[in-house]
């Protein structure tokens, strides 16, 4: 393995002195960047873009070439996996993803198997291999998934929802198929994870979108439990480097102990939460990610240097802290804001290291 | 003041000894009853149902004739107040709640102004005067409001949003504009709960409903300081009677101990959080209503019954929990349901007393 140029994301996650705090933005490739645009323009639509490697390793790299950010994020949708499992996504215009093919049958649920990475996901596989490859070794890549249960939010319902009632029905009347769809879901996020991290990805997130809207037996139960099966499955090293980790439950501010506690080496904060008051609760336990809320983009440069500069003072000195938002970035968001706020994050966070 | 025949619920918000857990459910007349939609049909719609104070009554009552529930609520919606402000409430079929006439220039918000409830929302207090008549002092009957930040959501965003992101713009551009909209919102809310108490209310409810969505810091400054002020400003006792009060920030798990310092008699818990947990945050300092996820009504009578006794233990011994759900009732919930809820209460906890 080549050696990082930057390696200040990895080390922050690895609890690591660094000599600033390192920053990427969830959903840095994306529509607030009129180049993303285009080549989203050229490949047709989203999901035709996330299956071209050449057009998703040219967009997973636009954030890079505009910003010094401190890491890459494979260009892909959370929801590979059960398009790979056959229940066909895709984006209806100006909507949120849906499936084709919902589960709906208890014998549709009994048939499902873990798709194999190597083939239904060789597209993105090859476009972390090309990303790594234009890298250059000038900044880790990040390979991600949904989670069990938010990929089963999607499978169940078929689509996004206030309330997700077809999942929480199943999930009270039925646990027992809710847990053999978590069951092969697991089983399929270690798979695909380990092969991107075998196809060159150096750090690895796992986004639990909907976990939040759980009671907390029930986020225990369904999605935590899997969560620590697919940690404990992922590939620690490659050739003696350690592989990150980060989980990231929306809403799963009430829930940071445990989380910090199913084995990850970080977690992810949405924007509710005080950073500095999620530090004093996991300890020294795990690095935390996060955690602007990415509406403050929407504002102007001055308040967003100040209200990075509150996490950053929140979180106060020392290592294992990654700025990010605490969502996904608007696409309303100005490109100048976002070097606003890199800058801010990289002048200011000097002085706690 | 006559005396209530059942006060168990006034009982539990003031932590005074109970005989058992009281229980009400948040829009507990509404669309999963069959005779609700009867004479919502007869109205006409939702808004011209809330605004006319005979028929309010009758689908305030049909609950209360169904269920032995320990409380009543009056029938109106969160959203009276910017109504009577002149911003034009409706509700486009099948969906939420919209504003003809959002707040969208300056000169808008500098002439916004405290709408006189005696004028503007006499339906309310009409409906409120004549459901204490009809119930006669059999159970209490709680007069609500939405919060001033929540009213403030609607009003710019003019309609509801999966992220206000004009609210949130304002909030960080222009913070005095919104300082100005919530400081007439709680001038509002104050005068409007007072008349409420006036006509007949025998305890408060504010709903936070988008507080949730806000920072820590800005939670504290737009939504929680403005509800500190209105708690401070409602009568807090009607002939020598004691008129309690419940701020409920749906998605304010993390802010529970500041919620609790606001001098509110009682806090409302959305289902995300343990409620055991929750008591020990907050200790003795106020009473706890919640929090079942309304999902669970859609499961099966044995699932309602083992889950209500699942937030009746984590409470445990003692007063001070009024039992209810996280969020308001689904449309979709089968009536008997919500009978097997109210017996596993009422008999699950006589042994915490």
């Amino acid at each position: 393995m080549s050696k990082l140029k930057n390696d200040t994301f990895i080390r922050a996650l690895l609890r690591q002195p660094t000599a600033y705090t390192p920053v990427w933005l969830m959903r840095q490739a994306g529509r607030y960047l009129p180049e993303y645009n285009q080549t989203r323009a050229r490949a047709g639509n989203f999901l035709a873009l996330c299956k071209n490697p050449d057009l998703a390793t040219e967009v997973t790299l636009q954030p890079l070439a505009r910003y010094p950010l401190d890491a890459a994020i494979v260009f892909s949708d959370i929801l590979t996996i059960p398009d790979a499992m056959g229940l066909g996504l895709y984006f209806a215009e100006g909507e949120g993803p849906r499936f084709e093919r919902p589960l709906r049958e208890e014998w549709e649920i009994r048939d499902l198997t873990a798709p194999d990475p190597a083939d239904h996901l060789r597209y993105v596989l090859d476009t972390v291999s090309q990303v790594r490859r234009a890298l250059a070794d000038s900044v880790p890549l990040i390979g991600f998934s949904g989670s069990p249960f938010t990929l089963a939010c999607y499978m169940i319902e078929g689509r996004g929802s206030s309330d997700f009632a077809s999942v929480k029905k199943m999930l009270y009347q039925r646990p027992d198929l809710l847990h053999r769809i978590l069951s092969v879901n697991a089983e399929a996020v270690v798979a695909y994870l380990n092969a991107q991290i075998e196809a060159g990805a150096q750090a690895i997130m796992m986004f639990d979108t909907w976990g939040g809207m759980l009671s907390n037996t029930a986020y225990q139960e369904f999605s935590l439990a899997y969560m620590r099966k697919i940690i404990a499955g992922l590939t620690r090293e490659r050739s003696g480097i350690r592989i990150p980790n980060i989980v990231f439950t929306k809403g799963g501010g009430g829930w940071l102990e445990s989380i910090a506690a199913i084995g990850c080496d970080a977690v992810g904060l949405d924007w509710t939460i005080d950073i500095g008051a999620a530090r004093s609760r996991v300890g020294n336990s795990v690095a935390l990610q996060g955690n602007l809320d990415p509406a403050i983009l929407l504002s102007s440069p001055e308040t967003i240097a100040s209200e990075a500069a509150a996490i950053l003072s929140s979180y106060g000195k020392g290592s294992g802290h990654v700025f990010n938002l605490g969502h996904g970035i608007s696409q309303h968001t100005p490109p100048e804001h976002v070097t606003a706020l890199i800058a801010a994050v990289r002048t200011g966070s000097i002085q706690y290291h």
